[in-house]
């Protein structure tokens, strides 16, 4: 099945396979599942952004009837560990985080947990415990933190997580040798991954040696390695259940409460639910790091990019969790976007009392895709360069080598995105300026290159078995995890194209560690790339069964076979056939009857970079800074198309919250460290009225290392929305921002200033 | 792994790996499972043996608030089917049964089904809906039913659901070559598999086109055959989930009310459980077959047999389920213990209004063995031969052909069982007839050839996968079920023997078909040797990947590798060597990582019979005919043992269940085909205070086409037990009881009569 193939199921607008159950709300999501027993736990959380136990005293909470178990730091081992820890990684994140730890770090860090009958019961209970703190002095900005005099979060040792660098070429000469050198500097803000289903988990520990959790988790794998390895049971003891999830974004990719809520179950003999409210959801999970980016940058006078020198500070927020993963993808991002000769990167990952940063769809992109598209767009300007040209002179194309894997790039749709959507767009039209109304008309854009799985960090491999019932119908098991995305019913697709099915005749069963083989999780925008090759592969063996026992049958050779609509045929005389359900049976009545499986293993040996290329125009109000936008084009460059509805999903869902970043969402803290805005009412998400139908336009691509040539789709449309939009309000006002987000209030400011 | 290998795990008496659950009482069965909005099924079954529904008015039950759905014939779709088809089976079984029937055939019959919030209310409503039936004629013993003017269950055909003959040799000349012929005829009785838990399921239908059943069944994937089958829909929308199973023996060998459960869950849309009481467990399930069996043997002088005649006659009850079946296992199984040159068997299933029989331990082979022990007796005693030495003479040995296969008996421990099982009893010791208060004591004997799997009748076979964790610990997953046998923690000892592991670092999934290739399901005495040699291929073909990488590894040639303790060494020098974590670690930093998996696959090609000898003394109160039991020998060859522990379970409960068969249970009805004793007060069976304690002997045996040589042992220990007891209580009384149970009263009366 190569380039040439048609296919009849992989591409099409194939419904999402739980579409009627999620439309009817019978779908069960983790926070659905009661358990017969179950207790539910709360958490005692630190109002203090740094403040040690002097003495806590739970007493008076015991005592409340329905409490079932009270957990403080001495009820439990002192055991550092890492939430994001990845069995398949290389190099070892450090290990800051305590189950429950005497000493608390940011506002909401947990200090002891309750299980009891009701919910309401524990939240009560909570009430009832006495703790006397020692507030500690706190920091909250890095630049703050990296100072000499500075609180320390982590014992005596200085705030920096991990400092990270990259080279390549010759910095020093790269800027020497350019025309003109710009710099500038741009700065992210902390945000939410915002998922409509909080984080919740249910641990069951009934029996001695045997833990089953249930997990809204985009990481099933993960979260049984982490807790494994934390509570010290072998893996095949610890069972991790994903039911349907409701929205991950990066945000569900680590351990949060299944380890605490494991030790309650142990603790107690009774299944154990934490479900955190928005507000903890909010204050006690992970968001998207704040980001201070400098950029140096040396042009020829044509445009051509020398050199680029970054300098990124990234706020981890108290625990290490995924941080310096974030930062390490970020240091690399550019020079799968650019041609660029001399590069540097320097990345510092700084403790600071808020919660912490992890992981979110684009991982370290969008706070280095910002400013350099920003001021890709200052230097087109300043050097009288058009900004589509300079892009379109500067970006990588297929065969440039890719600095991550340092193997050639295999499909690369950027020049053509950049010039579709330039097209689509009218980019050169004339339309007005100013509005009949008198607001102001502008156009922007950005290029993206985002990796598919994150290969060569980490071990990125998935596993699929194919299981063919007696009357031809399909089990399928993968270990990946579909967190909303519509995966598996690209993997049912998948198999039923290979296979010569619908996508009715395949049903998967993924979701269950104690079921499948292994799958690394759903992040990285691979889960198609990862899986869907390991599907394709367990499918092609069973396939090959199909046909060996079909050409014996049939007297025909192997290769003069294939399967179509259940059928097994002659190519050359499709009447010599014999349909799958028969082949079973003569299968059954021969004296060596066995049931046809396959199975599949694949491995990345490439990060196959996607691509996306945003053009929007905006109508900026002068009076109120008031941003509306009424087009917005997105080009993707995903390889092939496996599931065209899904896709076009992940683009708008993208080019959303990529809005949101650059125009209206932020979380606040106070000058104590307090979250401001932790509930829907407060954190505005760009509303739907706001955000404008999303042109998508799809750029015939086919990367050769991907199922039927697909790469990722799942972050990188997210990426250029800030800049597209920051350049396009420069473009309508002349007026650069360069701290999002460009809420309208400082867009107003800024207008006036100027 | 050869026979000269030395076990580390198998053959030990490994805890069943679900001891601590079962025994605290935490271990989840079928009629634990709640879901949420479940409604409970109630049946009204018919008051007569056979009648018509004339009219059925279901409105007033409607009304009752609390009922959601009532079905009866006219809602249903009038399709016949059988229940126990198998899909691995050759030759399909007659389809007689409906789904709901305008016809009762049996006093019990589903009438008509009711769905309510709970039982209370479902029972209620079922009092209140009005039949009006025509009675009709009913017919209970298959001689009547054979008359022919004898009322007609199915049509107007002939009562002869099927005829079975099975011939070899001569039967005339190997009767007219034999010094002399006997001829005897002997009855067995109607009795329950009287599992403690009742037959119990569960139907989720909620979405239209996928169906999820929770069934306490032996044969999960039969089950969605047949529920697919009957109800139109592809194999992969059925989902068929068997948690802890309360004990099968053949009474959960095929599909109750999963299907009409199914119908009622699509008709509310909610799911739907059916639990029988114990009363229904008893009137409507199946039941053991009653048979009449005439033998007509012919014997050489010296007791060399020389022909066997049977004829046949089972009591199939109201429809068809599995008898033929269980008659056509009956034909051959005496040709497995005894060398018979001239055979001829002739056999009748016929239909009568009772409730149906069905599979149960044993499947026509203590019904056959019951008389012909009872006549190798007999004739040993006219001849003046030892009972000892006609068995010796006639008895099957390895090399013998195996009638059923056509291929040689590979392993047969009968002779060797004969011997040590007679010496252990100290047959030809001395001890007083009569002991000093009177009472009479005899001893018995009998002996009993079982098979392991149902081949050549069906394509018996079974897949398993192992899929290797990261830290070197095992998921397993088996289609297979067990029931109660420890069939799981035979898997888990296989699997850690192949791979060096303990049992501990193996958890088995099993019991749930989305999950697992086919298994045929747990009957005739085969788990251990279809999906045990299944496991083992798939841990071999882990350890061979294993084994190959760390040839890689360590440059030692894989032949020179062995594993052990999780850890992969050199034989020649264990120094060299690597831990089963560091070479994963090591497989997942290669450039092609991949997780270690093993798939098997096997189906049986013998039926390895499996080898019973018993002896019994027996002690009768000649005032009473109290017989007791002080001492029961059995000796079994299952070839290897896995487990020694379930071995002597499985040993012990078919002896148990045997002597109930022998001399308490049996059901009984009254002239209108009603049951008298649906109870576990008016139905016996016989309480532990009059078991004796088992003296098991295992016979060292190797079948080479079982895994690590073993064969089955479920079943076979349970027939010799009938009429090893009438043989001890003729030896003891003199009197020859040919009709089962052998109850006081009975033997009383005998007594007195003699």
């Amino acid at each position: 099945m190569d380039k040439t193939h048609e296919l009849e199921i992989v591409g099409k607008g194939v419904p999402q396979i739980y579409g009627i159950e999620k439309a009817t709300g019978s779908a069960k999501y983790t926070v659905n599942v009661e358990l017969p027993g179950m207790l539910y736990l709360r958490f005692l959380r630190s109002p203090h952004a740094h403040a040690k136990i002097v003495r806590i005293d739970t007493s008076r909470a015991e005592k409340l009837p329905g409490v079932k178990g009270i957990l403080t730091f001495k009820d439990i081992p002192q055991v550092k560990f890492n939430p994001n820890t990845r069995f398949n990684f290389f190099g070892a994140l450090p290990n800051d985080m305590y189950i429950l730890s005497e000493k608390a770090r940011y506002v909401g860090d947990h200090i002891a947990a309750v299980a009891a009958v009701s919910e309401e019961v524990a939240e009560e209970a909570v009430t009832l415990i006495d703790v006397e703190y020692e507030v500690l002095p706190a920091v909250f900005e890095p630049e703050e933190a990296l100072k000499p005099g500075a609180p320390k979060l982590h014992g005596e040792e200085s705030n920096v997580l991990q400092q990270i660098s990259l080279s390549h070429g010759d910095i020093e000469k790269g800027l020497k040798e350019a025309d003109f050198v710009f710099e500038d500097e741009y700065k992210t803000q902390i945000f939410h991954q915002a998922t409509l289903e909080p984080h919740v988990c249910i641990a069951d520990y009934a029996l001695e040696g045997n833990l089953e959790i249930i997990s809204s988790t985009q990481v099933p794998f993960q979260v049984r390695h982490v807790v494994a390895k934390v509570l010290n049971l072998p893996i095949n003891k610890v069972r991790v259940i994903k039911p349907h999830v409701g929205g991950g974004f990066g945000g569900k990719d680590e351990v949060f409460d299944e380890i605490i809520a494991a030790l309650m179950s142990k603790k107690t003999g009774r299944p154990v639910k934490a479900e955190m409210t928005r507000e903890e959801d909010f204050i006690a999970t992970t968001t998207r790091h704040g980001f201070v980016v400098s950029l140096k940058v040396g042009v020829k006078k044509d445009g051509t990019l020398m050199a680029l020198q970054v300098k990124s500070v990234q706020n981890a927020g108290a625990y290490c969790t995924s941080s310096p993963r974030v930062l390490g993808a970020q240091s690399a991002r550019t020079l799968l976007r650019y041609r660029i000769p001399n590069y540097k990167f320097d990345g510092y990952s700084v403790y600071t009392n808020l919660v912490p940063g992890g992981g979110f769809r684009g991982y370290g992109g969008p706070q280095i895709n910002f400013p350099l598209e920003s001021l890709m767009d200052i230097i087109a300007e300043k050097l009288g360069i058009d900004r589509v040209e300079i892009r379109l002179k500067n970006c990588i194309r297929q065969g440039d080598l890719n600095i991550t894997t340092k193997n050639p790039i295999e499909s690369c749709g950027l020049r053509e995105g950049l010039e579709k959507c330039v097209e689509k767009m009218d980019w050169y039209g004339k339309k007005s300026k100013v509005t009949s109304d008198g607001r102001r008309r502008g156009l922007g854009l950005a290029i993206d290159a985002h990796i598919t799985s994150s290969f060569p960090r980490g071990a990125e491999s998935s596993e699929a078995i194919v299981i063919v019932n007696e009357d031809g119908t399909i089990n399928l098991k993968v270990g990946s995890s579909d967190i909303g995305t519509s995966s598996d019913t690209v993997m049912c697709q998948i198999a039923a194209e290979v296979l010569g099915l619908t996508v009715d005749d395949v049903s998967i069963a993924a979701g269950d560690t104690r079921n499948t083989g292994w799958d690394v999780g759903a992040y990285a925008s691979k889960t198609t790339y990862l899986a869907g090759n390991a599907v394709k592969r367990a499918a092609a063996a069973a396939k090959e069964k199909i046909i060996q026992e079909t050409a014996k049958i049939l007297a025909i050779a192997p290769e003069k076979l294939e399967c179509k609509n259940k059928n097994i045929f002659s190519k050359d005389d499709p009447a010599k056939n014999i349909t799958l359900p028969d082949l079973i049976q003569k299968i059954l009545a021969s004296g060596e009857p066995f049931q046809i499986t396959g199975t599949g293993s694949f491995s990345a040996k490439s990060n196959a970079p996607n691509y996306s290329v945003h053009c929007v125009e905006v109508l900026v109000d002068p009076e109120t800074g008031k941003i509306e936008i009424p087009r917005y084009v997105a080009a993707v460059d995903a390889g092939t198309i496996m599931n065209s509805v899904a896709l076009e999903g992940q683009v708008e869902g993208s080019v959303h919250m990529g809005l949101g970043y650059a125009l209206t969402e932020e979380l606040l803290f106070d000058k104590s460290g307090k979250m401001l805005n932790s509930s829907f009412v407060d954190y505005k998400i760009l509303p739907a009225a706001e955000t404008p139908r999303v042109e998508t336009i799809i750029i015939p691509s086919y990367e050769p290392t991907g199922p039927f040539g697909a790469k990722g789709a799942g972050e990188g449309s997210l990426v250029p929305a800030l800049a597209a939009v920051a350049n396009a309000v420069y473009d309508a006002t002349g007026v650069r921002i360069k701290e999002l987000p460009i809420t309208f209030e400082k867009l107003y400011t800024a207008m006036r200033k100027k």
